[in-house]
């Protein structure tokens, strides 16, 4: 049973906790990409065999596999990731930005946008395919103008990509998929094989082994970010509907047991009818055990005064999802200042966001949103900045620089600038 | 005396190779953030005693302590400061975005941009001060709105911070400045102290303690970047001032002997000429011990067929400065893809961005400009998305979403979108 506090007469650093196994799996991630470094593809076929349990012929998936793949796939579930593809491609394209320059009295600066030349896109695989991570992780990369656009997914034990990925990849026009997953996975895009070649970035989820190996990797090549398990957090008044309520927490509660699904509320009677809808709802869940741990290690249904205190509290979690089911949810969506990404009003469960509406749902997670961003455009592009000046324009302000560099004691600096005015 | 190498002839990844000595400091410096972590300000009076070889009585810098250092420093150099700064600003405000947000049928999707509310600058001390440094990283956090901004310097003997840094806090209109450097001040911002307030970002160069210490609070707190060694790259034709060349490549050189100078050159006798320039003119520097080590160690004259095999081995180097001294600078600058800052023409030392033009001076290192960018207003800033359905435009759509979730494995997700149309 989920427990319910009262924000008035709790300790609020206790509410902002949140139990979290961490496996420390460091050392066997560094052998495991040491390895990779080391013997390339051959420690890719052999960490396929071990654990993914196959014994693959050929990493790169080949044409005929993705057609194989996307003929399976039945037509209306094509229509619905096209219509998906099309809202996260609107959506990012607003993102894409300009460079600017500036040029006066002699003088130009300015500032140019540039892909990313070679991304890699992690797709988890296993038990399930997740299409809507190729959907998210790629068109950011697609509209930035990254000119190579690999994925790795880890096949199943016939030594198949899930078909709901590669019908994803086809149907984005990307056509370089390789089948190897986990640390080994990101080994290969981070030093290259002699299949994969080594890329600039690396994004998307995984598992424990994937996110230490970016972060070993981390420097050597860039990456989005380290996701922690996933969060959500709902604020409500009485507007809302507790079974909605409830379907919302267990949205995310069905991820992982390490879930955290949060309510805040002003109002004690939609504390308790959530917190009995989550009894009814949970035994009906698929993923129920999941669910029922997650809600029993990190669900907290929170009573506050007032809305505005909820928002406060939101604001100091900076969860990855909030959804705000208010009655007049859009005035305060200016006052959430931390979160991932907000949902706005009783219509809109974050599972829209997952998948459809356009935005991204590769957000920061463990309260990151502080200071971090959703997956966009931004993340595959990089800025350079350029500068000139001609003889003339240097002449006049070239002795305030040599001043300057003297004074931070950087003497070669000043030459660099009087050397262009003494005579030989 | 500077290697010189015909690109021609010899394996590149020679050339691309760079010699530097690697400290692990790891353990004393996490010895120290958790020091700090623990015993907060009694741990920063000791590592200032310690490191620093004062008592401080204070870690606060005063209002008369800025004011004092303020009346000490020449009123031309507070001249060249506030143009330094106005300089800045300009180039800065230019990086600054907004949001959009997209209305149709209704469905609401969006993206915001907020401030960082809290962020901490570290600025280098011992031997100098860098009021440069103050200017660079504290301009953006300014424009992009963040609430706290507070600097940190480690102090003299004497328990002063340098009058430079100081002065240029002050013509910023900040305030907040604190006494402590090292690996320590990056704990006291990453945790917090009893008087200093933790941050959600660090910004801002120093040595292998503080970026060793970045590097382990990074995740808590978010970072700038991790700056290695500066380098500079020229890429020269005949148009080019041997002397001019020589002088640039000092001004790098002269930061540190792992600094690495590298000139590329389609022109043997600007080759050849450069090398000699650079004999004549290390002798004459204040910092000729560490400039000669310098080009001693990772100085390189490489002569290359044309100026298009020149800039292509710059974009494979991705120097954090580039400057591209040539006849018609321009037309190459849109070829440079891999690069911090580009400086164009013969009348654009390098040392026009590190105090004066209005680019920023935090840049890229080690062969990152492939996937970073130079400091700008979007560090100080973060994202969020909001989406919002109405009613009607959910019903239209839910189906979609809900085979979506289904195709995932993941029912709860379907759920919590079904829910709002089932019957009670």
């Amino acid at each position: 049973m989920i427990k319910i506090y009262d924000l008035n007469k709790i300790d609020k650093n206790q509410i902002l906790n949140r139990e979290e196994e961490i496996v420390d799996v460091s050392s066997i991630v560094s052998e495991i990409l040491q390895d990779v470094k080391v013997n390339g593809d051959s420690a890719l076929f052999k960490y396929a065999q071990k654990f993914d349990g196959v014994v693959l012929e050929n990493l790169k998936v080949t044409e005929s596999e993705i057609e194989e793949a996307y003929n399976t796939v039945e037509p209306e579930f094509i229509r619905v990731l096209k219509t998906a593809r099309d809202n996260i491609t609107e959506f990012h394209k607003k993102q894409v930005r300009e460079g600017f320059k500036t040029q006066k009295d002699g003088v130009i600066t300015g500032q140019k946008i540039i892909p990313i030349e070679k991304v890699g896109l992690y797709v988890p695989g296993g038990t399930a395919g997740y299409p809507s991570t190729v959907l998210m992780d790629a068109i950011p990369a697609i509209i930035a103008g990254c000119k190579e656009i690999v994925v790795v997914s880890p096949p199943n034990k016939q030594g198949k990509i899930n078909p709901y990925v590669l019908t994803a990849v086809k149907i984005l026009g990307l056509n370089t998929v390789y089948k190897t997953g986990g640390a080994q996975a990101i080994g290969a895009l981070a030093f290259g094989t002699e299949t994969i070649s080594k890329v600039d970035k690396i994004v998307g989820p995984g598992n424990v082994f994937v996110a230490e190996a970016k972060k070993q990797v981390f420097g050597k090549v860039n990456i989005d970010m380290i996701a922690g398990p996933s969060e959500i957090m709902v604020v409500a008044d009485a507007s809302a509907n507790p079974r909605f309520l409830a379907a919302d927490l267990l949205s995310q509660a069905e991820h992982d047991k390490n879930a955290s699904a949060v309510l805040i509320t002003n109002d004690m009677n939609i504390a308790n009818q959530t917190a009995k809808e989550l009894e009814i709802q949970i035994p009906k869940l698929v993923r129920s055990e999941i669910a029922e741990a997650s809600i029993n290690k990190n669900g907290k249904i929170i009573v506050a005064k007032s809305i505005e205190e909820c928002i406060e509290l939101a604001n100091q979690m900076a969860p990855e999802h909030l959804e705000l089911c208010l009655n007049d949810a859009f005035e305060y969506v200016d006052k959430v200042v931390n979160a991932g990404s907000v949902f706005v009003g009783n219509y809109c469960p974050e599972a829209m966001g997952d998948y459809y509406a356009g935005s991204n749902h590769t957000l920061p997670t463990s309260g990151t949103a502080r200071f971090s961003s959703p997956l966009s455009v931004d993340d595959f592009i990089k800025k350079t900045q350029f500068i000139s000046y001609t003889k003339e324009a240097l002449q006049k302000v070239y002795k305030d620089v040599e001043l300057f560099a003297n004074k931070e004691g950087l003497t070669a600096h000043a030459k660099s600038v009087t050397v262009r005015f003494e005579e030989e």
